[in-house]
């Protein structure tokens, strides 16, 4: 079984996927979009994805998946070693809970869409933009770093054995580098990155490795 | 067991937890905020719910749920019939993709909060506040429209059994009303929505149903 993964460098969900490839140690072809160039809206590519997002993860038998946390779900199930959630459903739902903050808090509205929309809109230039996304990083990052302070907190967001919370944590420190936000007042956060940046299954999936950063 | 939902009548993500205690037949008791009047910003919510966010679910120890899709997935786990997923990898990954859709996509951007930020950033007005709304609504309920026109919908989202999707096209439609948007353009999401409007467990959820809709 080869997947391919339609994806973009510098697009944190696509990031999420390719951590959670790597974890659980499946080789995908890697097929680059430039999002600002409108390559996601072709009749192929929306075949695949209605919503001309990245990214989509294609089975050998052509089945195009979407949404991040719904195919690194689809890929714990179905790859079961490691696991990506904890065994007990309070340790699930924590770690859901956390993914949950990133990834329905912070991206949706920080990407490159919502972004153009702020400028076609209300005339944001890079300025205005900048401060609109350090705001829902703050908003939140506040939030996560008060949660993960927590006895259930170990070298990773729940325990010592990275899961999907971590995915998306790796990938939205990543993201916040768009706008040159650091770490500094996130301590536990700053110090789960670093942990996570030492594994080759999340450092190999971070946009500047990948074929088609810029 | 008895559940407290600490929730507001008009909040999408608490009408989304509604519905799925009410399809697993649980009970709870019901602890309304006003979100405008800042009543989730108490020290004693904060040590609930450090995001200061509705809903959150307490459990009879005490313990506080947060993240409303963490907190459904918890339900299912724990209360599995009737399921809120399909038995299959390939049918949850739908479902899962079909809510995150709602969930990550449209959410998000909509929510009280966010329209507060666009005023104090950029000066939206209400017309503005409308503008931004109904642009995310249309742009994903037309690729969710298009992701509908399948063989594996049915009755609902996804078959004949109302399910997690479900859960999150009925809260999102109730929402669309605060800027009353019609559902004329979408036929699919509109029949599934009356479909599911004429079942108690979701139209009791309805935020109008709720002791305190105003």
């Amino acid at each position: 079984m080869t997947y391919r993964l339609h994806n973009f460098f510098r697009s944190s969900t696509s990031t999420r996927v390719r951590v959670a490839l790597n974890l659980k140690g499946l080789d995908y072809d890697y097929i680059p979009y430039v999002l600002r160039n409108g390559e996601t809206w072709t009749p192929d590519y929306l075949g695949r994805n209605p919503q001309g997002l990245v990214p989509t993860l294609e089975l050998e038998n052509g089945t195009s998946l979407t949404q991040s946390l719904a195919i690194i779900e689809w890929l714990d199930e179905t790859h079961p070693e490691p696991p990506l959630l904890p065994a007990d459903a309070m340790g699930r739902v924590r770690v859901r809970a956390l993914a949950c903050m990133i990834a329905c808090e912070i991206h949706p509205l920080n990407n490159l869409r919502v972004l153009l929309r702020l400028g076609d809109q209300f005339g944001a230039d890079e300025t205005a933009q900048k401060a609109w996304f350090t705001h829902w990083v703050t908003t939140t990052f506040d939030a996560l770093e008060e949660t993960l302070q927590n006895p259930e907190t170990g070298r990773f967001c729940h325990g010592d054995t990275p899961g999907l919370a971590d995915v998306c944590l790796y990938a939205q420190v990543w993201n916040n580098r768009r706008f040159d936000i650091e770490l500094n007042t996130w301590p536990v956060i700053s110090r789960i990155f670093a942990e996570l940046d030492a594994l080759p299954a999340f450092s190999n999936a971070a946009p500047p490795k990948q074929p088609d950063a810029t």
